[in-house]
């Protein structure tokens, strides 16, 4: 269900480490929003050395930009975004000052997978006891 | 107007077939929305294999992001999703468990192409006629 | 806080425009947010030249989707598109029609940057204060 979207320079982290990343992320979303972990998406962007810019000069910042379904409890979606942002310095051994973790959710309702309209928040067990 | 994003795992469409989903999705985007297809973008983001997860694994899930102008009745947000979910299935030969697609509606007022504000939903004759 | 992100296909923009363009964005989402320029970021995603299309067709349109706080006033952020766009068109030397500008708003409380919770629209002063 969910897509968290990773952007990073290139050569930033090894692909034992995106795995890692992946893996803790996926752990997270399950945890907090009571998804099984075989929904949670991961997607590295890597970008060239001249493809990434704080204050107008070349940066490595760490972006994660999360979808979710709307509708979580606010609480909960801070949560998500501040362990995502731990996980992603933990694992990938740099400063937290480099990592932005961003959630922007959408209606459930405007989300389609598996040929399936998603559940509301709250309303996931009827929708993968149909899976 | 809208921007739809596919993030893939590289080689997993050829250019014909991302072609003709990028056209489709225009029809789609174009008949619900009635704006006019030479409006709709499509990009294609295509990773290298260990740049895409699921469930903290290497996976091949085609994940679909669509921007549109927030305020098109909900229904219709609804079948959009639905219809691109359906056309990606069909046109790139997949199983429709692999397609996860979500549309993230924002303010018209939020957006510019051309030089000009985008229209509100219901609103685009006026401002198609000044183009 | 902020993270805009420019798709265009290879080739489009010289590592020169690219960086301009990065610091002409710091900029002005400086002047428009009150957020020091330190905290915008700009990533170029740049596609190969069967990744994007307009109306079905390869085409080679500067897509921009900025990620910032919800919550600040309407017009600033009609304002921000804007002068985006026409700050691409004048640095990238390119006709204003190729170029689409959207900012997607997401809640402050669901974006985590440097470890904290970022500051609603309006409390930057303390938040920065105490980096």
């Amino acid at each position: 269900m969910p897509i968290y979207t990773c952007t990073i320079a290139e050569s930033t982290f090894s692909a034992e480490t995106k795995r890692a990343l992946a893996g803790e992320i996926a752990r997270i979303h399950s945890s907090i929003t009571h998804v099984p972990s075989a929904y949670v998406n991961v997607a590295f962007h890597e970008l060239a050395a001249d493809g990434l810019y704080t204050d107008g000069v070349p940066a490595s910042p760490v972006l994660v930009a999360g979808w979710v379904r709307e509708g979580h409890p606010a609480d909960d979606t801070t949560r998500l975004a501040t362990e995502v942002s731990t996980a992603v310095a933990k694992i990938c051994e740099i400063d937290v000052e480099r990592v932005l973790v961003v959630i922007q959710p959408s209606p459930a309702r405007f989300a389609v997978e598996g040929g399936r309209v998603l559940p509301e928040p709250g309303q996931e067990q009827a929708w993968l006891a149909e899976s």
